[in-house]
């Protein structure tokens, strides 16, 4: 039996973190071996308007939580988001991966239907049926933080490239 | 009968190119409203040895009409890349939303276990199942490119958010 809603999204969700962790790991060593303040990247930015790298990284995480969570039909967690350092943030992947990790294949089933509402019981509410909330919101969402990114380190001269974004596949 | 394989591909490829149209309508009249020259943002890139703007979108619409032609087991169309000035990436996006807008959800039926060989014939050559081409391979793929699009125009300046990015869902 297949189970087109997980298989979309958690192994998904693993293949893309695990990938930010090692982009994050080269990240630290070049940084580490130029004396270049950590903190100039991990708060580096696209425009001075878009979030830093560190927020993008909690974001991307919090995607992979929430998705997989709702999709499973279980509470969310609430994640403090109070990583500062790259060690703070490989923690930060490797419990989202621990939590994606622990999801079984068949809690996805039926979840194509299932109504997902967004923003309950603020003026933006929306309901989504399941399908549309992982292919046409969250599978959205999580890519743009994840390529985003890769984005800032490449513009900060990172020497990274799309393979390492696309992880193992 | 659900259609998991063309509800993860097509409508998403609508979604964003649809909204990328957008967001280069938008860019354009900003660059024509400042008296800049639109090649200055066309070749815009994040990062001296990355695509321009131009190249990204090009990608983005060739991912779309890959996967889906791949996916629905129709050759792919070669397409000139020839784009140099936004009309004629609005036309190429146009070219492409009507090419993937003719599949029927059917034809992706099955897909799910179709073998998909990427670069046929060269050292890189790699088989994937239907599943793992369009979740593991091509979703990241075009999500990439349209995000970097996006992440392109915001750092140069254009006037855009992340409801632009997501378009209609």
């Amino acid at each position: 039996m297949t189970h087109p809603m997980y298989s979309a999204s958690v192994p998904v969700f693993k293949q893309m973190l695990t990938a930010l962790s090692e982009l994050l790991k080269k990240a630290e060593v070049h940084v580490t071996e130029k004396n270049i303040d950590p903190n100039a990247l991990l708060q580096g930015r696209l425009a001075l308007d878009m979030f830093p790298l560190v927020r993008q990284v909690q974001i991307a995480a919090d995607f992979a939580k929430g998705i997989s969570s709702r999709l499973a039909g279980v509470d969310v967690p609430s994640w403090a988001d109070t990583e500062v350092t790259f060690d703070d943030l490989q923690a930060l992947i490797a419990k989202a991966l621990a939590y994606i990790g622990a999801f079984e294949a068949a809690q996805f089933d039926g979840s194509e239907s299932k109504e997902i509402v967004l923003r309950p019981g603020t003026p933006k509410e929306k309901k989504l049926a399941g399908t549309a909330y992982l292919y046409n919101y969250g599978l959205p969402q999580f890519f743009f933080h994840i390529t985003t990114a890769y984005a800032i380190l490449r513009h900060h001269g990172i020497e990274i490239g799309k393979r390492d974004y696309m992880g193992a596949y």
